[in-house]
């Protein structure tokens, strides 16, 4: 956090703001390179949920865990009986990609709260409910599909296949939520929880540096790109690296090289991307050609049509190369999500709350809770600058003024929808 | 093993071979794959020295643990008093390579045993005194330096640096040995096991398909091609996968991909190998561009000369590569093994006790603990045949009645070195 001044909010509100983010700031950090591990139904996110409950209970918040493993905090109006329908939702989510930034997540959390402190330390009560939330196991860093919480809740992901997801030491989420104290029979699609969602608004770090470009601390989302992960199994034949002849190998290291390469070529040809960040090769031994390499190829278009050429290419490239190598492949697609356009009334309000600074919009090519949402509620996301534009990584970084300007912009659409 | 016939042996060595080997067989073994996982100084790798211990104490051999960690069963001369010295050796080591097959070093062990065996069924007693040894650590496929034992005992390998090796789970030799019940602070040089040593030949799968092609089921190395291992470290810039602009990335990944393909054209222009086989992603997150790419360089040539000119050749298309992509390189090598010529005495010996049969000479390009005695004692090696080459896989594989010729020929030597 820079020593930006906290000028458009009380610093009551900033102080707020920075406890929360130093409580926050130690759970699951790698002591040498500062970078994150939060990953789904770990101690560490066991500790990131006691960290949502204590900062709720201060405020005199109601949580409730559903059964996808999604936790609310609710702020209900004076009086307020039976369940809450049609609530204000803000929020996002605690976990994080392997060695994650501090910020992806957790700043919409912290956010959430602290505009929830805002409208509170203006006299402001509820006319209506609001709710923070935080999502479970967005990014799928431990189990290979993300966005598992918001997919469960709206019944894109079967309950089966997710019980059904391994990590890397074979335990399967089932397994993890069982031990983690978590009953993992009752996951899927939940009406009770959808019909208490209004609008959903997710505030999230910008993960490029278009409001850098436009000079902009906070900006509006108009949509998230259609994208997907496709596992790329390249399966060769084992042997003794020291003395089995160059033309009697049939190394899938080298399909694997050259099948990036073209990956690459593909992308810049569709002014898209495709990116292949996470390998795993088989025996993985210093003096043994491999038997075989997985390889998770992420790639993400402005369009539907765009994405399925481009992936189309990739695979056809692949499969021409493993024939050429005497290789064999196999391409399954593990998640795809269709193009987000957030909607025009929710954008609407977002500008219109906004209105006394310019808001950019902006689309982007990370997925989101909020894009899987929007299938169903009302939903729309505000980003906050982000000065180098890195993401998913220990140097992802907000300054301390952008990330109150955020939790102002917030509060002030919270408020807005209060008087709607 | 095939059911072919123990022609040329009594029937009782051909059951003895077979015991052995059933004994052995399931120790370490992959249920699904079949392939072996004996890493050094795991629970794998004390039941695979129960395993020696039993079957030197059944034929009443002592056994003996050297201050490196290798193991000895001494056949003496009846009457023999004191320490053995200028003994006849012979024995291989019984750990693999992650996947590995059933009989790179093991069936050096099993047909040391069953040689001595044959000898005594023939009522031979030994004039001389005979070992069969298991060297530790051989293929090094836990703490990256192959031949521990044996550089160890040689004074290759510098105690110090031995002990501080670490393994993926950052376990230190030294620890891991400590783990085990062996003392590891007495590693080094150890010239009174090296007195002990006259010969030693090892026998072994042959790991190409020479002898295949020229008909024959033993042969003798004539010498070991110079071999290394160097670790290549790319670094780049981490960032989300699915927001950061191609131009602006610095992925590692890609850096790797270019480097591999070079390297097989490299390969291919010196007639040597090259072979990239172990290869880490960090932090290998599906939706994050790498951090960083570790992968290991094997490369084996017929002369030094052509082996640094390659991997010189590789080093600076790396260079180039990581300076065009914007990443870091580092190039370290971890091991070097300069080219063996088994000594003419011994080859001629060996060849003139099988001299009833066609035994062809053939190199090898991989790495063997005779390599490294050749430096200090008369060394030779025997190979038996191995009809697809296949070796460090699962699918390694030699026929029976081939290992029992390979049996055949390893006591008619050990014979011959009685008289002479």
């Amino acid at each position: 956090m820079s020593e930006a001044t906290d000028a458009d909010l009380p610093s009551a509100i900033g102080a707020m703001f920075d406890s929360m983010w130093a409580t926050l700031a130690p759970i699951g950090r790698s002591p040498s390179s500062g970078g994150y591990r939060r990953f789904a139904w770990t101690s560490v996110d066991a500790e990131l949920r006691e960290w949502f409950v204590a900062v709720a209970t201060d405020r005199g918040l109601d949580v409730q865990s559903d059964r996808n493993g999604n936790v609310w905090a609710w702020w209900l109006p004076p009086g307020h009986h039976g369940e809450p329908a049609g609530a204000f939702v803000t929020g996002s989510h605690l976990d994080s990609v392997p060695e994650g930034g501090a910020f992806d997540g957790p700043l919409g959390v912290v956010s959430a709260f602290c505009a929830v402190d805002l409208l509170r330390s203006k006299g402001i009560v509820p006319t209506k409910p609001v709710a923070v939330v935080a999502f479970a196991d967005e990014e799928g860093a431990r189990f290979g599909v993300a966005c598992v919480g918001s997919r469960l809740v709206t019944g894109v992901l079967d309950p089966d296949r997710a019980r059904g997801l391994m990590d890397v030491d074979g335990i399967s989420l089932a397994e993890a939520m069982t031990r983690a104290g978590v009953d993992p029979t009752n996951l899927g699609r939940d009406d009770e929880v959808l019909r208490r969602v209004g609008t959903f608004v997710e505030l999230h770090i910008e993960q490029g540096r278009a409001l850098v470009d436009v000079d902009a601390a906070v900006g509006v989302a108009t949509g998230i790109w259609p994208h997907g992960r496709w596992r790329f199994s390249f399966t060769g034949k084992p042997d003794h690296a020291g003395t089995t002849r160059l033309v009697d190998r049939r190394d899938p290291v080298l399909t694997f090289a050259t099948v990036t390469l073209a990956a690459r070529q593909h992308a810049e040809k569709a002014a898209a991307l495709a990116t292949f960040g996470r390998v795993l090769v088989s025996p993985n031994a210093t003096n043994g050609i491999a038997s075989q390499v997985d390889a998770w190829l992420d790639a993400r278009a402005p369009a539907q049509g765009i994405l399925d050429e481009m992936v189309g290419d990739i695979t056809a490239a692949a499969t021409r190369q493993a024939r050429l190598d005497g290789a064999e492949l196999d391409v399954a697609c593990e998640s795809l999500t269709p193009l987000v356009v957030f909607d025009e009334a929710t954008r609407t309000q977002l500008r219109a709350a906004l209105a006394d600074e310019a808001v950019p919009e902006l689309p982007t090519g990370a997925g989101h809770d909020a894009g899987i949402l929007a299938a169903e509620r009302s939903t729309g996301m505000i980003f906050v600058r982000n000065p180098t534009g890195v993401s998913h990584a220990p140097d992802e970084f907000a300054e301390r003024a952008d990330c109150l300007r955020g939790v102002a912009a917030l509060a002030r659409v919270m408020a807005s929808w209060m008087e709607r």
